[in-house]
């Protein structure tokens, strides 16, 4: 690929899109809660959620960290940061991946538990906030196959 | 990386690991299933573990499919299939990745409701089958860390 700024700035609206994304889905994620008396549905109570929330949460702070040297790299037009850019893309979309499944595993089962479908606002809580982190992982592999061909342009 | 074919048969006894991984992952999810009367669970039951079961046999398929086209290039000493290696890398570590994350995310929630441990094969079972998809994903992450890396050899 020649044109090597023009697929900078591409990764850089992926990343922006990534953070938008998880942002999203952690307020949904940290508000999905919901009482029917006399029981109360919290994510805080459930492993699966609890690890997407972990994922989320890393996955912000990294992607955050992440744009700044893209930004920059495009202002400096440097490229210290491509092996720094192969690895972190690999782990950032490899743990958002498991976020996003652990999330709906956990979700799915436990929707089956509740036919009546009383919880029907956790529920659907619980999968926006998946769906969302799933969007961020699809940005962020499209993100990590960039990183893999600009090895390539380096060498 | 100047040594090639080194780095082939690293990919080709990773990918065999991968292979072996998720072949006993299969067997033992497959004969995950316990009776206490009047209490009976069943993997397949649960979504979670359904989902996990059909990423361990895409993975098996398509990473026979790797191995026998890794053996072609080996012989030959071609490289045809290097975009095919970086994308179908990418694709298979990520199915994995989301198979042990679905698959570790409805067992760890679903023991808590068991605290008697009535079920405790039910769950070592489970555990172990997650556990060696994780290193299945693994393996396959370092493949495509490695698939990366021969695409920049090419150019």
């Amino acid at each position: 690929m020649e044109n090597s700024s023009g697929s900078r700035v591409t990764s850089l609206i992926l990343r922006i899109l990534t953070f938008v994304f998880l942002f999203i889905s952690f307020f949904i994620l940290i508000t999905t809660s919901q009482t029917v008396r006399p029981y109360k549905l919290h994510f805080n109570s459930y492993h699966g959620f609890r690890y997407m929330l972990a994922t989320i949460i890393i996955g912000l702070v990294f992607n955050l960290l992440q744009i700044a040297f893209s930004l920059f790299n495009i202002v400096k037009n440097g490229d210290g940061t491509i092996l720094f850019d192969f690895f972190g893309d690999k782990f950032l979309s490899y743990l958002l991946a498991t976020g996003a499944a652990a999330g709906f595993g956990v979700g799915v089962d436990l929707k089956k538990k509740d036919p009546d479908d009383l919880f029907r606002t956790f529920f659907d809580k619980a999968y926006a906030a998946s769906a969302l982190l799933l969007f961020a992982f699809f940005c962020s592999a499209a993100v990590s196959i960039l990183s893999s061909f600009a090895l390539s342009k380096r060498s």
